[in-house]
């Protein structure tokens, strides 16, 4: 799309909200809470990613006149309203968590607060980034924490869903410690290295395997890597072990193998015995080919004698959890605070904070999610950060290798059972004693007002 | 991305390959073929969708002089190679099943012949496209399916995978029969009709519910919808119907009325008699809320009086198989028919057509696939048929409805019981006597010459 159309980028209530609310004269302060309902069975904690995204997109936030025309084409919107979109800009607060943060359920990744109008019609662009870069750089965390230190490569780009996932893809990976990419594109874009070597149709495109590798030596002749499982893996590893030598009787170097099917734990260990045997131990062997976290444990745990990990698919679609149960919610409005109660969506009212607290170590003791409003605290960091005010970043994001650090060391600092890949501990999460009290009140109220008595109403 | 930039959208390992093919001086004809190797567990078909990105993209095909500079950065290309990339143009022919054809394992969706380096250094975005779109497609027409006629509109966008996932969610779910999308830009990119009206944070907004409803009802006072469940779907009944007598004494209507969380099929009823029971019997009910084909059936099976279903996340992420095992494979290169053999994921060697067989009552009675060169299949249709030819389209895609009403046709002459959301049956495919004889042939030489007695190899 062009830039000019971002804006429609939206679902359409938040458009029919917006008539609504112009018409009413209802344009008070009002703060959303973009926050998780609840963890996917197989995460203990989530990273928080995609807040550049959306600081960029709240900061260019305009109706093109491209935009408004297919809006006035749609004929139900009335002509003041969309003369109010033409001149609208975003020019609210932004509370939020810096990128790489580690996040539990009911903790805001960002607050945003603004006149209702502006708030609202941001809401689906704001999911969206946060909602997908988040569930990728918590899903890449897992393969990193499984490759315990081995390098691991995001090899993702063909099956992430689209372009910009593709790129998000690599972006959330790195963040979550894969220092590689295959997206080339990745690369330009973020200053990601990429990475690659050749697929199997080259191979094919020789008669013969060995001359496919011997020509890849002589335009790669540094640290190139061989992908031998196109026919037979273990006869391929007698080829390499032969370029290999080739290769060091000329000053050049073969870098690795890789493997990319079948069982890679058995094939690691022929493939290294072959390699060793013949004159090519330094050569590393590189596995890849449907990988995902459990995959990598297996092939860790079984001492598999593999270097790095190429993951692709299934990381980079979150393939054990595709979606979050991610939600922007009003909390606030014109100094009321306000909540739902929808079956198993109650929300939590009012602006929050966030407060993590260390134990004696360093570690991460516990996190208080409260009111803003209460007081701090004690000994404890507060998460959300004020990065954008009267619509202009006031906190820019740091460049990505710092975020890429940030995760590396929030990760490190949660208690060691919550980081467990399976059967993980549950980190504590509370409430402060004002946000308790206050979600109480407002329910009684509403059940008051709004219910009158369940059974009653029905 | 800038348009300039898109032939980076690929896996590094393309261009590594390139340079050799460029350094080796092969750039004979080759074909790759599009296909999935396997079914996702709950798949019976897939529907192909994606193709006209893939004209497009093949269209535009160039590398723009900041692509050449980032990969002059890098290091490790020959400026000789950047240099012919400068000039490289997609010149190639594409044939492929149109978009909206139901399509199986084995079967190509789209072959591309062109010069190996053009043909290889298209791979990751041709594969992204398709993947994605047939993916997302092959998933909405399960929930199509399941309202047995009952509307199903697109509400997914907040959580898609990225904004381009976002435009082809509704793309691909409008293919499938989802005749209305949440999503405002895919209004304006493809005509697909914008549904939507409130969220919870409306409700919330307002002191009181009723008074939200009654606002809504002034703004758009024709066939609105009123989302009821903020905080007790009941007792909002109750108010809707309240706000509906109002409208109707004025000349005015409540279309319907929408429930998003709870037990939707004991919900609807409560929620029907209310209305029917307060002069509100010609409003409707629209149901959401984390739904998925599996919900809908419930709901339909029993009885649930429910009009309309909005379907999102499940839908648009496709969560119970966010992936296809879809490859883009090399079948022939300069005259020469070539396969792997790794593991799991043996090609079939060769040009194909996939010749699709009707039954006497004109239901699809199997699809046979084979050689391009092999005779034709009697009284069956050739699947596979020439978009573009020398860089060219040459037969351009039809309007989205046309597609949406070929994939409606297409699904209705499937048997039955391949229909089923649960238990389906096999879709008959067989292979053409060429093929199977080309491929035994072929894995024989390759036996001798590349692996050499595998077991003697070990």
């Amino acid at each position: 799309m062009s830039l000019g159309d971002a804006a429609l980028f939206t679902d359409l209530y938040e458009l029919t909200m917006g008539a609504v609310y112009h018409r009413e004269r209802m344009n008070h302060e009002a703060t959303f809470s973009l926050f998780v309902r609840k963890l996917p069975p197989s995460r203990s904690f989530l990273v928080a990613a995609g807040l550049e995204d959306v600081l960029a997109f709240l900061r260019d936030f305009r109706f093109s006149a491209r935009a408004l025309d297919y809006l006035r084409s749609l004929g139900s919107f009335p002509a003041d309203f969309l003369e109010a979109l033409a001149d609208l800009r975003f020019t609210g607060t932004v509370r939020a968590m810096p990128e790489g943060t580690v996040v539990f359920p009911d903790e805001p990744l960002v607050e945003v607060t603004a006149p209702i109008m502006e708030a609202q019609l941001v809401e689906t662009a704001i999911m969206n980034a946060c909602h997908l870069q988040t569930m990728l750089a918590s899903k890449a965390v897992r393969s990193v924490t499984a490759a315990r230190g081995r390098p691991v490569v995001d090899f993702g780009l063909r099956r992430t869903h689209g372009i910009d996932a593709g790129m998000k893809a690599a972006r959330a990976a790195f963040i979550a410690g894969a220092g590689m990419s295959s997206n080339v594109l990745a690369g330009l874009a973020y200053g990601i290295p990429p990475a690659g070597t050749m697929a199997h149709s080259y191979v094919t495109a020789f008669a013969h395997e060995i001359e496919a590798f011997r020509a890849f030596a002589r335009a790669f002749p540094h640290g190139t890597t061989l992908l031998i499982d196109t026919y037979d893996t273990v006869a391929a590893a007698h080829k390499a072990a032969t370029v290999a030598r080739e290769m060091a009787a000329r000053g050049a170097r073969l870098g690795s193998v890789r493997l990319d099917s079948g069982d890679l734990v058995a094939l690691s260990r022929d493939v290294r015995r072959i390699l060793d045997a013949e004159g090519a131990a330094d050569v590393k062997i590189f596995a890849s080919g449907g990988l995902d976290e459990d995959e990598i444990v297996r092939c860790v745990e079984a001492g598999a004698p593999i270097d790095a990990f190429g993951v692709g698919t299934r990381m980079d679609v979150s393939a054990d959890a595709p979606y979050l149960d991610m939600a922007y919610k009003l909390v606030r409005y014109a100094g009321r605070d306000v909540l739902k109660l929808s079956p198993g969506k109650v929300t939590w009212p009012g602006r929050k904070q966030v407060w993590r607290r260390r134990g004696p170590g360093g570690a991460f003791a516990g996190d208080v999610v409260a009111l803003d409003e209460e007081p701090a605290v004690p000994d404890a960091e507060p998460l959300l950060r004020t990065v954008m005010a009267g619509g202009r970043v006031v906190e820019p994001g740091p460049p990505l290798a710092a975020i890429q650090e940030r995760c590396a060391r929030q990760v490190a600092a949660l208690p060691a059972d919550v980081r467990w890949l399976r059967d993980a501990a549950t980190y504590p999460v509370t409430y402060g004693a004002g946000l308790v009290a206050l979600r109480a009140a407002l329910s009684a109220e509403l059940q008051a007002t709004e219910i009158g008595g369940r059974d009653g109403a029905r």
